[in-house]
């Protein structure tokens, strides 16, 4: 049968998701748990990769097993072999067609922002410190230019094997609580780094630098886009998929 | 001149405040901060003691110095000389008869618990996990007991040497927000390991067990009390003197 899990992760010590040799990963981690209880080596299919630092309180990923096991409890069972910044917080049998990478229709990123004079103990594998203040109406302003339908090729990495860059952010969201800023990305899809992209460079409008928003879009190049923001400070938060496997 | 600090740290890799050969504490990273910025040997006096993997949120401490530099920035010469979880959040001048322990009028705690099924990664080391849920109502209830001064022998550990035993509780409140229990204690001073034992009895009573407080506390018997809860989900919050050094 086929199996969906939605993970929750502290990505601060991980290579992030993807398995490679020789590197501790989140996949690599949560395969070799599923083979101890299984008895069988088992390839994990996550919705997309997270990079190394990055965190995730909604990965989704699926897997096929022939184990005789409720698939509501499989998330006990394999959380009992996994260290304790990895926990399985959901698992349910889905259609055998199911597929957690190309049947998803949105991803929910959150950015994390620490301002202030001091960088808080708590906050500092938490979020990203900008000494000083952020003016946030000026960021929501900007960001207001990311909505819609664009191609992203000036906010991207190099380093994915997409061909089309066009994507939908449906909205961004951006929080003012005491002294941690949120940003929250929802799209159909994000490139490569593109939410670490964007991040950078409405946390520099939000310093007092000036971006044109939709000339930087037009010109695909990423040199005229601001920095990428640090991994540490991302979360995926949820992945959406047509049924309401929703928290 | 005579100098107070506010301090915040996460506890997790410490043996506690205090300063003791061949341990990591937070009194002697901070000692040794302050010895690199005035180039004297200095001793630090803290409003009390926090234990090994106990958490402050406003721990405050006094140390003189003959430096010359201004109060208000001391506190960033000082972090600059400090691991990224101790932070100095507050530096001023006072009179020089404050002392940071006999001057203090309250003393506020925060207990933290995440219920559930799951622990969260994010929760690992900052609550104390409790499996399942807690009858919050129940514990607000036996909550009341405590509040008023009482002569708190039953939830006290050996090991210090207080000989008086009477305190008292101006108020306990708890609060439940999604799977996160906190309870806040604010009191004119506790005993050792007071707050976990009486967090632990909480505990105790959420999970549908009985205890006859008053009678309890009328007994001077610790074997009466509760368990005493673990250590890194306590958090010293606050500490309260006459004037207004409040953030």
């Amino acid at each position: 049968m086929k199996i969906r899990i939605k993970i929750e992760y502290d990505g601060t010590r991980y290579s992030g998701w993807q398995k490679q040799d020789g590197a501790d990963t989140i996949q690599g981690r949560i395969e070799k748990a599923i083979q101890i209880i299984t008895g069988k080596e088992t390839e994990i299919f996550g919705s997309g990769r997270t990079d190394a630092g990055v965190h995730a309180l909604g990965q989704v990923a699926h897997f096929e097993t022939e184990k005789n096991i409720m698939p509501e409890k499989i998330k006990f069972a394999i959380n009992q072999h996994l260290p304790e910044d990895i926990r399985i917080i959901q698992s349910e049998s889905v259609n055998a067609d199911f597929h957690a990478r190309f049947d998803v229709k949105r991803k929910v990123y959150l950015y994390r922002i620490q301002v202030g004079k001091i960088r808080r103990p708590f906050e500092r594998y938490r979020s990203y410190f900008v000494r000083g203040e952020l003016d946030v109406e000026k960021m929501r302003k900007a960001a207001n230019s990311f909505v819609g339908e664009h191609d992203f090729s000036s906010f991207k990495s190099e380093g994915s094997s997409a061909k089309n860059f066009v994507r939908e952010i449906f909205y961004i969201r951006i929080e003012h609580h005491q002294d941690i800023i949120t940003m929250e990305f929802c799209g159909n899809g994000f490139l490569y780094n593109m939410v670490r992209i964007i991040s950078g460079t409405l946390i520099d409008i939000g310093k007092g630098k000036d971006y044109d928003i939709d000339s930087i879009l037009k010109a695909k190049d990423r040199r005229l886009a601001g920095p990428t923001a640090p991994a540490h400070a991302l979360y995926l938060k949820e992945v959406k998929y047509d049924d309401l496997f929703e928290l």
